[in-house]
């Protein structure tokens, strides 16, 4: 059995109590969250988010990537967000490498180098500023007054917000 | 108080009982989720994950985007992931429009047609077929024999296998 089929046994067991069928398309909270893929991170969770509450936008580092402001255009402009939570976090893969030897390292693979960058950045903090910056700086996501930025901290469960 | 400060103080009661400060970087499945980022998919409680199991992209639609590929191909090289799980939903926003639609839309709002396109589809199981083969052509993406697609239906939390 694959972990996969691990995953959708306990769907079953989801699906077995499910009662929030008739949930809205728009989210209750006019709120996305935009954060890194790791998996010591869970947003609902550490956030308080129950189903049908906010959007949530996940990447390779939780960096303000092209296709994480198509998402965030979509949010703002068809489903009536208003708010964004950037949230990076300590202990980042992307932290660990620069995208060139990540690119130098799959060349090496495969033959062929990626036409994307990896993303990697060094200062966390600074990446932060530099993520909501890029937010601000977007012609499509209209509603920036209030994009905050935070770094998650994997060690203690605590978001520290960046200023 | 906006909207973010009560999941900031959510937060605080979260990292008060926190006891997952020692989770290893690389997840203890090694499984990838790419999914949707609408508010009504919980992708830790429809499948049972628990903080440190697995990384789960998200982004509007669920697609497979350049960024998605970029994310699934630093899970797998640098950390260690081999099983693919494709989720997209019923209900899902981008069958309600299309890219041209959204673009012109936002092209009369501002004066500025975005470089990227929205990713709106308007067939559901035909986008899950073709997001897995998009997983299964990527040069980067190594490990591509357990990659699953399914599409989960908002009304009942179950998940359904494209095949």
């Amino acid at each position: 059995m694959s972990q996969t089929d691990e995953l959708l046994s306990n769907n079953e067991a989801y699906a077995a109590s499910f009662s929030k069928g008739d949930l809205p398309g728009t989210p209750r909270l006019k709120v996305t969250v935009l954060t890194c893929m790791d998996a010591r991170l869970d947003p609902a969770r550490l956030l308080g988010l129950e189903e049908g509450d906010a959007h949530v936008i996940r990447n390779a580092g939780g960096v303000v990537s092209d296709d994480a402001l198509r998402s965030l255009a979509i949010s703002q402009n068809l489903l009536g967000t208003e708010e964004i939570v950037l949230i990076q976090h300590t202990e980042c893969g992307l932290l660990t490498f620069t995208s060139q030897e990540f690119a130098a390292q799959l060349e090496d693979q495969t033959g062929q180098r990626p036409e994307w960058s990896a993303h990697a950045f060094a200062d966390l903090e600074g990446e932060v500023r530099a993520g909501i910056a890029r937010i601000k700086d977007d012609p499509f996501v209209p509603r920036t007054d209030r994009v905050r930025g935070f770094v998650y901290e994997v060690e203690t469960g605590r978001l520290r917000e960046v200023s």
